[in-house]
C-alpha cells in the first residue's frame, strides 16, 4: 500500500484553500502521517522569487503565454527542490494550488485570449511529465462570495484579485470542467459552509480515496 | 522585396556578439535602414527582470528545465513588447542572442543533463511558433580564447562564464551543429580576427543574403 501522497487544493480566490490545506495537514499529522505543507506559485527559494514577478504589478503586466511560462518555471523549481525530495523522504505533500490553476487561469480565465487546454497540457507534459497529484480537492463557491472574501482579507490586493467578475466566472467553470474530466483524481467540495464543516468533508475524502484505498 | 529583417547574433562567451551587433546596426543605419538593437535574455522591461534571476547567483541555481522556461518566458516578453512591435513599424531588429542560445546552452551545454534538441524545439514551437530570424550570424572561435576574453572583460563574472571548459566546448559544437542543420538561416563567421575584419564579413553576409536578395 502506498503510504505517502501528493494532495493539491484548487479553486478561485477566497475559497479557503490555504486554511483547508493547513487543517488537512494537522489532521494527517495526528494520524502519524508526516506532512509537508507548501504552495504555488512558490514553495521553494527560486519559485518564491519568480512568484514575486507574477503576482505583483499591473493586471496585464505579462501576456498570457509569458505568465504561463513563469508559472511552469516556478512549478519546476518547486517540484525539484521541495515536492519531489519530500515525497522521496516518505512525506505526504499538501500543496495550496498546482497545475490545475495554470489550466484554469492561463488556459481559460482570459476567455478568447487564454491558451486553451492543449497548450497548457503540452507545457505540463514537457515540464512535469507523468507526475500528478494523488488527490485534488477543488473548493467551489459562487464567484461573488469568494472574490469579496479575498478583497476583504488582503490589505494588498494581488493581480488576480483585481480581474473582473467574468474572469473569475471563467475560472470557476474551468475548475469544474477539470473535475468532470478527471473524476478519479479530483473531487469538488462545496466551500460555502463553515471551515470545520468543509474540513470534515475534506478529511472524509482523504480517508476514503487515499487512506482506506 | 522584404524591407526589414530580424537578424540575430549567436556564439559562446567573449566572441564579440554585442560589438558586432552594434557595428551592423550602424552600417545599416548609414544605408537608411532604421534599426532596433536589442539583446536576450532581456530587451524589454519584464524580460530584463527575468534576466536578473537567470544570470546571477550560483552556477547551479536552477535545474536546466527551469532555466529554459525562464529563458523562454523572457523571450516571449521580449518578442511581444519589443521585437514584434519594432518589425511591425518597419524596423530591422538586430538581437544579441536569441533561441539558438537556449538550444546550445540548455539543450547541449550541460551534456547528459541537457534537455536535447526535441524538448527545446517543442518549447520553441509552443512559445514562438513559426517566427524565425531572417539571418543568424554565429561567431565562432576556439573556446579558450573566448572565455578568457569574457573573464578579462567583466568585473563581475556571470553564471555561464563560471562554467568549466567542457561546458563551453559543448556550446561551440552545438552552435556549429545548428548552423549545419539550417544553412539557409545561419552563417558561421570566424571571430578570431580583428573587429573591423569580422564586421566586414558580417556586412558582406547581410548584403548578399538579405539586401540583394
Amino acid at each position: 500500500m502506498k503510504r505517502n501522497f501528493f494532495i493539491t487544493f484548487e479553486g478561485g480566490e477566497g475559497t479557503g484553500k490555504s486554511t483547508q490545506a493547513r487543517l488537512l495537514a494537522g489532521f494527517l499529522e495526528k494520524q502519524g502521517i508526516s506532512c509537508e505543507l507548501t504552495r504555488e506559485p512558490g514553495g521553494s527559494a527560486g519559485a518564491e522569487e519568480i512568484r514575486e514577478l507574477v503576482v505583483k504589478g499591473a493586471v496585464r503586466r505579462w501576456d498570457v503565454m509569458t505568465e504561463a511560462l513563469l508559472m511552469f518555471a516556478a512549478r519546476r523549481d518547486h517540484l525539484v527542490n521541495t515536492v519531489w525530495p519530500a515525497l522521496a523522504q516518505g512525506k505526504t505533500v499538501i500543496c495550496d494550488r498546482f497545475a490545475d490553476s495554470t489550466m484554469a487561469y492561463q488556459g481559460f480565465g482570459y476567455a478568447d485570449e487564454g491558451l486553451g487546454r492543449q497548450t497548457v497540457e503540452s507545457l505540463y507534459q514537457t515540464v512535469v511529465g507523468d507526475f500528478k497529484p494523488d488527490l485534488t480537492v477543488i473548493l467551489d463557491m459562487p464567484v461573488e462570495h469568494g472574490v469579496e472574501r479575498a478583497l476583504r482579507r488582503d490589505a494588498t490586493v494581488n493581480r488576480y484579485e483585481k480581474m473582473g467578475l467574468d474572469f473569475h466566472r471563467n475560472l470557476r467553470q474551468a475548475f469544474l470542467d477539470i473535475a468532470a474530466k478527471e473524476p478519479n483524481r479530483c473531487a469538488v467540495v462545496d466551500a460555502t459552509g463553515t471551515i470545520d464543516g468543509i474540513h470534515a468533508q475534506v478529511a472524509a475524502l482523504v480517508q476514503q480515496r487515499l487512506l482506506k484505498a
